[in-house]
């Protein structure tokens, strides 16, 4: 008898039916003898429909009180999903409680719309556990010390269950979705990409971090912290598959790097348009500049992605940074109201039009020449390199937005993914 | 500088638009001086809404468990208005702050789905009027001594304003609500019907209790008990009117009995279709069959209305009441399966197409033969009366269902309500 955390994802959870397919398959698992945590996200298109009811009504300037307020009709989405999904369980003859964030508790920092989970209580949980009910806790929130509810923000209901699984000890947590499992790249743009059997924690938080949709960058963190095996597969099998097929499908998260996992250099590329470029000119090139830029932008809650700072010319020197494309017009205000003034610096360009593609492989730490041989591809194709960023296992460059498509394809073939031969095997 | 209350029910937030002019009237109050606490309901349509994926995945049989969820997944709809409310506020200027019920907290039993408030704690909402915010708290539910979310059944909302009216001991209460007051019956049914400028606490129970859906029962009954003085008036003035023409507008609800209230003999016509009558047939006459009878009837949570015992003939009696006709087949198949075989009756009768017609009035108090001339206009309609219950301010009748409109139309005219002179006038 295993601890299984189970995390659905909207489209899972996106109809009656499709809630009632959800209650079979956890009773398959509840009956098979396993202790059930179910984490649910919002029915799909849910959250949106709350956040453009409250986009019609908020006021212009979303400071934190506004943001608290977000928070309270976002979470509402979650809170339904897990209620519906208890009611269908009990339906199938199963026993099941639902919880919101506050009830567990999972508490959270008081950072509206982006929180972070401090802590998890699981007295709760066990207690209802060993009574043999499954239990279900609402994704993508908490409540922060003065009992305010917080949203960990888009995606967090993935954090959540990871969370969830660190804190109890789960034997895995299983996240269904609507794709069935991690792959080389976007299926969307490189018809040619292929699932991978298993990936390593590394690489995979460097497919969160670039862009891959398929997991929630935070919830690929806690995993790694926490060491929970964490799997990503279908909810679109039948329901009732054999339970040890569905325990193997999808893409495993390992934590262990073993020798077929050295075959591949490159396991997959990822890319993210959500990204728009910043490039302070005229900078005077003295220590604490990052500082006083990007300071200022971190204060106001914007998260910076890549920076680059060019060579001093004359005691000035160039500064470019990379934000979500969501935060483009407040980074934009914030430079120009506060910023420039304050380093003495003359102008800023913005482009909102850039893209970011990254190879990603935990090969790529005993192989040399992978960045080169990216960097060629790319020229290849007329592509101009506009910034460059790499870790161990990743080479991430800033293209014009236009040549996206054109850069992911190229860089998939050149790598040996588009055959499924150069995919490591299953374990 | 007064503390009022507001309540605004479903169709006055029922969209953006409306939440907007709902602001905008909150926030000219609160400019007057005035500290502002607004209970507002579900988005009108929510609720249904809410409850009507539920009915897509619930069980058969809706146990505690079951009911737990429901009200996990119903107090959804408030809590999106809450957050609405406020933010529209804020667009407004005006300071806000949301709170749901387990966050005030207002503590009840655990009755899921038709809860009692049991106690509110002022203490946050205070803190935050005192730093001159305008505090907004869902209606229709709570938290349990386990922390379990409550609802309070349908139209609870006014319970809660009044509750939260009460515990705050607020100046008055101001129920917002889609018509300008409390008739002397449903102008839909009477077109003559008139609005009442004040009718006494003891005649809106009754009018309450009897079926006319301005205001919730319970609602009334925690005004007379904390003496909340309430007021029943319109959210489709334009929402920059005088404040004191708003103040004076709509129904007051009064705690004193003047001369001008003895002048009508009769205040209102109220009327109900939502009962189901029940006849146990054959009953042994002996002492306790009443409660054998009702007590399995009270522990399944189901509200008795209108008891008949008719007279014995050979050591057997006939026994009738009434419940609600939500409560039809639960009510059925408890006297099937329980009742009948514990106290040896051999059958019963059920009728769901029955009604509940009311004359209401405190003058009758003072006024000998009100109840025999509602017999003689009934009887001069041919209109078969099935069950009669009285209170010293009231008489009801059980007739069939078709009859309804008829029996409220005749006993309006007769009693003289269909004339403005008949109405008591303005204070």
């Amino acid at each position: 008898m295993a601890l299984i955390v189970h995390k659905y994802g909207g489209t899972s959870m996106g109809s009656p039916e499709r809630i009632r397919n959800v209650a079979k398959r956890v009773a398959k698992w509840a009956r098979a003898g396993h202790q059930m945590v179910v984490v649910p996200s919002a029915m799909s298109g849910e959250t949106n429909r709350l956040l453009a009811l409250a986009k019609d009504v908020q006021p212009a300037n979303l400071d934190a009180a506004a943001m608290r307020e977000l928070d309270m009709i976002a979470s509402t989405g979650e809170q339904v999903s897990v209620g519906l999904l208890a009611l269908a369980l009990q339906a199938e003859g199963m026993p099941a409680v639902s919880y919101t964030g506050w009830q567990v508790p999972v508490k959270t920092d008081s950072s509206y719309t982006k929180a972070r989970i401090e802590s998890i209580d699981d007295v709760r949980v066990r207690a209802d556990l060993a009574a043999g009910k499954v239990v279900i806790i609402t994704g993508f929130q908490g409540i922060d010390s003065d009992g305010h509810i917080t949203t960990l923000g888009r995606g967090g209901s993935d954090t959540s269950a990871v969370a969830v699984a660190a804190a109890m000890k789960a034997d895995e947590c299983l996240i269904y979705t609507d794709v069935d499992g991690v792959y080389t790249t976007d299926p969307r743009v490189v018809p040619e990409a292929q699932r991978l059997h298993t990936i390593s924690f590394e690489e995979m938080l460097e497919m969160a971090s670039l862009g891959s949709k398929v997991l929630q960058i935070r919830s690929v963190e806690f995993a790694g912290k926490y060491r929970v095996p964490m799997r990503v597969l279908s909810s679109f099998t039948p329901w009732d598959i054999a339970i040890e097929e569905e325990a193997a499908s999808g893409t495993l998260i390992t934590f262990e790097e073993d020798e077929k996992m050295e075959k591949a250099v490159v396991s997959g590329i990822a890319f993210s348009r959500d990204e728009a470029k910043f490039t302070v000119v005229g900078v005077p090139d003295t220590p604490g500049i990052a500082y006083k830029i990007l300071g200022a932008v971190a204060d106001a809650n914007i998260d910076v992605d890549v920076i680059v700072q060019n060579v001093s010319h004359d005691g000035r020197t160039d500064f470019s940074f990379t934000v979500n494309r969501n935060d483009f017009q407040r980074t934009s205000d914030l430079l120009k109201s506060t910023v420039l003034p304050s380093i003495g610096a003359a102008q800023f360009i913005a482009d909102p039009k850039i893209c970011k593609v990254s190879i990603v492989g935990i090969g790529m730490k005993s192989h040399v020449g992978v960045a080169s041989k990216m960097f060629r591809v790319l020229s290849e194709d007329g592509i101009n390199i506009q910034m460059i960023t790499t870790s161990e296992i990743k080479t991430s460059v800033v293209i014009a937005e236009k040549y996206m498509e054109l850069a992911v394809r190229a860089l998939h073939k050149a790598f040996d993914l588009d055959s499924p031969d150069a995919i490591r095997a299953e374990a």
